[in-house]
């Protein structure tokens, strides 16, 4: 297996911490969003869409986003179980996955790629070019802020976000509070419960860069 | 268990067709969209987000987006399997599934809404209202428009969307495909291979409304 990461950009950071909650080893490319190579002709044969992660299996396979590699992996090696033993369990972690990653994530995405000078005409991720719409990024920023308030909400009556264990969701959750710092939106003092949750999430192993 | 569906919704029909794929009776309500019944206190207190699909469980566990729905079902029910058998299937299929929500199904909902009148201030699903951005009903359109492109490529390709059977990722693109008209964007003449995956998916029992 190899797995093409970008070490600054919050899609791989999820993978990232996946593979080290799993304790796996796997091999690593890193792509330099930044000079654009993901938009070579030299990437575009692994990922014709242009983004990072991507987890190449030894059969030549290519996985192409953030949740399908997570699930290759978590369906594959038994250890640590992250995304749920059972059909219920499963479900149920797949919900808050998806809540944290459209809540969460497309917020923030909507937000910087809107409004970020390095990325105009770049206002979504993919081979296509977008314009920037200055109106998407002041709507991400609100949902953003509300995101946080729904977390708070959450953890004010669960210790996790799928429930009583750590999980994929609490990955993607945490990658979004954490990517929301680049749009400078981040929680409030009042968010004690979101605070409790943040600390101990961001202090295992995997979530230190 | 119990399904809270909308006839007219395009998010519901995935699960509509998921069922009648695998087989399964399961006792349906009706949740009427137009009147905004899913924001009334009643609806809200089953799925706090306002937003159908909606499987209640026999024990009272509440699954709230379409996919987590159909992976229960899957995961549950072995006949007829939609989602894959084995680690790489399951990925390989979400990874399909994936693109057909992001490319197709989300810019459908950016094109529609925030374009229709009858949904200013709802330019997104859920409890918060926001305005509607035309740009980004723009955007939606052009982004349907490249989806059916994307589409013409792979069944150039490839018979189904996720290699050589029937899966949810053809639902998803299906409903995509369909949901499409309503903002008229709509395949060109030439999209060969299109016109043939839609013939024969939508033809399937369980996609005749």
């Amino acid at each position: 297996m190899k797995f093409y990461d970008c070490a600054t950009a919050p899609s791989p950071r999820r993978v990232r911490i996946f593979i080290a909650e799993k304790g796996l080893d796997i091999p690593v490319v890193q792509v330099d969003l930044r000079s654009r190579e993901q938009l070579t002709e030299g990437f575009l044969a692994i990922n014709p869409h242009g983004t990072v992660p991507v987890l190449e299996l030894d059969d030549g396979t290519v996985l192409l986003d953030s949740n399908s590699i997570c699930l290759y992996l978590d369906e594959t090696y038994e250890q640590n179980n992250l995304m749920g033993r059972d059909p219920k369990e499963k479900a149920v972690i797949a919900g808050w996955n998806r809540m944290a990653e459209w809540d969460g994530l497309a917020a923030g995405a909507e937000a910087l790629r809107n409004h970020a000078k390095g990325m105009q005409g770049r206002a979504l991720t993919g081979p296509v070019d977008y314009e920037q719409i200055p109106e998407l990024a002041e709507r991400g920023r609100k949902r953003a802020a509300h995101f946080l308030e729904e977390l708070e909400h959450r953890f004010s009556e669960s210790e996790f976000l799928a429930g009583d264990r750590f999980t994929i969701a609490d990955i993607t959750a945490l990658v979004s509070v954490d990517f929301f710092k680049w749009v400078k939106v981040e929680p409030v003092d009042s968010q004690n419960s979101l605070a409790r949750w943040y600390a101990q999430v961001s202090s295992r192993p995997g979530a230190v860069d």
